[in-house]
């Protein structure tokens, strides 16, 4: 599908946020004519000698091609160098032909770079079952190395998009130990959110010098409370890439590790640039009009109140009541039911946009239908649940399920 | 909503087939008006004493009270006198009162036949978080005790139906070592099919004497290959109750356990019953218009292919891309690859209406893709996907995912 075809989602902020420049990263954009036409579908972005690398892939057993590359550079431990994205093709089942295309444009991205193949991280978001046309990126590549510029995360966030109706960004600033550094996010995709598009893409970029062991430490539990805590549709892409590439280029106190006291603020600033990105991805959901926070506490673990929030937000019917406006909770209580983690039936109590609706097990005595309606009829829509068992809480987000999600998945063909 | 105001389903059967008495059950249904004005809402069923019951119930942490009170009747052992079923109001979420009612209504049902009140079942399906208004149903007992008949198993089906838009029934006879006996079921529901509607409802009848335990082992297995291998939204019920009630009026020779070789063409029979109900439920599914037929192959267990195939048949992107008459099998590889069960992404095959579509985990070279979407634009779809790690096989049915379905869960009100 052409980009361009659908509206702008109706929750897209005003504008993309001024991303300014992180010493140590330069960036270039090009149209190689991929998939689309007429529109820039290949990042390149290098990295200055010293840059370490965390991140976190797809746990999808039918993993793209260029996740398995990642996963390689990440497990290898000589750091980053260089990230190659194209958009159009995801190079997803595509057995050792897509494989060979993945290896290709890594190895000649590595080679215009002057750098070593290992340290060059790829990712492919697109059609899934089509080899990567690798000789098209590869022709781009000179031009790209030419062209490479401190500037342009815009740009750079535009070239990586499929079917997004928007450009997602987010930057952020922390000291350490009395310095600042800066960080700066870009992402693409909602789910899988056109026809036979895929994935959902994150990178990061920071100027603070962080070993390799303590970034991915600081990296994982921000990734669990933020793009691991959406959800547009349940389904999980084979490309899911989130990569975070420290320059080291400002001079600060080393840390050495994850829990020392001087990285709480940077590790606070990466989970909200994670999460601002994570939140833009679901504002612009296949067809969502509605943004829905939902908090589960009471449970018996983090991870279980994880999963009954997700078994909240992926519910259709859930999504499909509040995309009507009905505050029907019963089938929050459904959900709850229904996601395997325990809860005490007698013990559950529902709150929406604050209001009380249900306590004990059954309707709240003071639960006012036409507020809870006027709260569900909004834009932003919070929904908490106490499941009654335990202390442990949890926050996901998602959108709703309208007609524009079966538009753009069943109506339009690519 | 009221019964009537959806259409009936493209995918729903000629007529209501035909369906016999039943030697030891009588019927009877009332309208007593627990939500729908116009229309029966009550069953009362009756057995002859001596019948055996087996049963399974919904697996939701949020069930409702009549499915505690089963719970206790298919524990307590005394076998089966009567079932009493509303639609209308599924007395789920309701707190004590909730149980209070269910209390009320069986042990006055009781009372009326005459038998103890742990051997009266009960169900109801309707909207959650209200307390069944149990003197409606009460009120309605006499009347229904009078009306007792053999007859009206379609009648029956009507009963408890709430937005279905076709009454379900299914019968199938067999020899048990030389003796014919029958076997009567009905059903309702499509998962939750309406805007704050629950549950799936499944009651069958044989005349055959089959002791409790028995038919609870054969019951088992059947369940686990009809109902519980459908889905429409992965949504799961409250309510969700499938009871299986054997009078023994028949007199054939004793069977004293499952696996009684001259039990097989009774449990085959049983099994046919079973999953011609099911699917009767998914060709009511909201929005239907087209069955999917979802094989998965090369498993490690039952359990794992099951899964797989419930992870396609669950993700609305393989639904919509059905519903828009798309072969768009690279979804198909996605929902393999989230299912979170073991695969050989390198090694996965699918077929579609029995055309080779991927083999070795990329396109097959013979892939015809018209033919894939001349399949596809039909209404009754089939899949196979081998994961090529083992032996074991399942088979779950869907389907499609249409605006249909938002129509019914958002744009109408209740």
């Amino acid at each position: 599908m052409a980009k361009g075809s659908l509206p702008v989602s109706p929750l897209a902020p005003a504008a993309f946020p001024r991303l300014g420049a992180i010493a140590g990263v330069r960036l270039a954009t090009a149209a190689a004519g991929v998939r689309y036409k007429g529109r820039t579908d290949v990042l390149l972005a290098a990295f200055d000698a010293g840059t370490t690398v965390a991140g976190v892939l797809t746990r999808s057993k039918t993993r793209s091609a260029p996740v398995d590359w990642c996963r390689l550079g990440l497990d290898g431990g000589k750091g980053a160098r260089g990230l190659l994205v194209n958009s159009g093709n995801a190079n997803a089942f595509t057995g050792r032909a897509g494989a060979a295309a993945a290896e290709a444009t890594a190895k000649a991205a590595a080679k215009v770079l002057g750098v070593q193949p290992k340290t060059l991280f790829l990712a492919s978001t697109g059609v899934i079952g089509e080899v990567l046309p690798a000789e098209r990126v590869v022709a781009a590549l000179d031009g790209l190395n030419a062209g490479l510029s401190p500037d342009g995360w815009e740009a750079a966030a535009r070239a990586i998009m499929t079917t997004d109706t928007f450009a997602k960004g987010a930057s952020a600033t922390a000291e350490i130990d009395g310095t600042t550094v800066t960080i700066n996010g870009i992402a693409k995709g909602s789910g899988m959110i056109a026809p036979d598009m895929a994935t959902m893409l994150c990178f990061v970029a920071t100027d603070a010098k962080i070993p390799a062991p303590v970034l991915q430490a600081l990296l994982k539990p921000a990734a669990e409370r933020s793009f691991n805590s959406i959800t547009v549709d349940g389904d999980t892409s084979t490309s899911d890439t989130l990569l975070v590439f420290a320059t080291g280029a400002i001079r600060h106190a080393p840390v050495r590790e994850a829990r020392d006291p001087r990285l709480k603020a940077f590790a606070q600033a990466l989970e909200a640039v994670l999460t601002d990105l994570a939140l833009q991805v679901v504002r612009d959901g296949e067809g969502a009009t509605k943004l829905i926070s939902i908090e589960v506490t009471g449970a018996t673990s983090t991870a279980a109140a994880r999963r009954i929030g997700l078994a909240i937000a992926n519910s259709p019917l859930v999504k499909t009541a509040i995309a009507g406006g009905d505050a029907n909770w019963g089938r929050v209580v459904m959900a709850v039911g229904k996601s395997g983690e325990r809860a005490d039936r007698d013990s559950i109590a529902i709150w929406m946009g604050g209001l009380p609706v249900a306590a004990d097990g059954a309707v709240h005595p003071a639960y006012d239908e036409a507020a809870a309606t006027a709260h569900v009829r909004g834009t932003d829509i919070s929904i908490r649940v106490d499941v009654g068992v335990g202390k442990a809480r949890a926050r996901v987000w998602t959108c709703d399920l309208t007609h524009g999600y079966i538009d753009i998945n069943a109506d339009y063909r690519s």
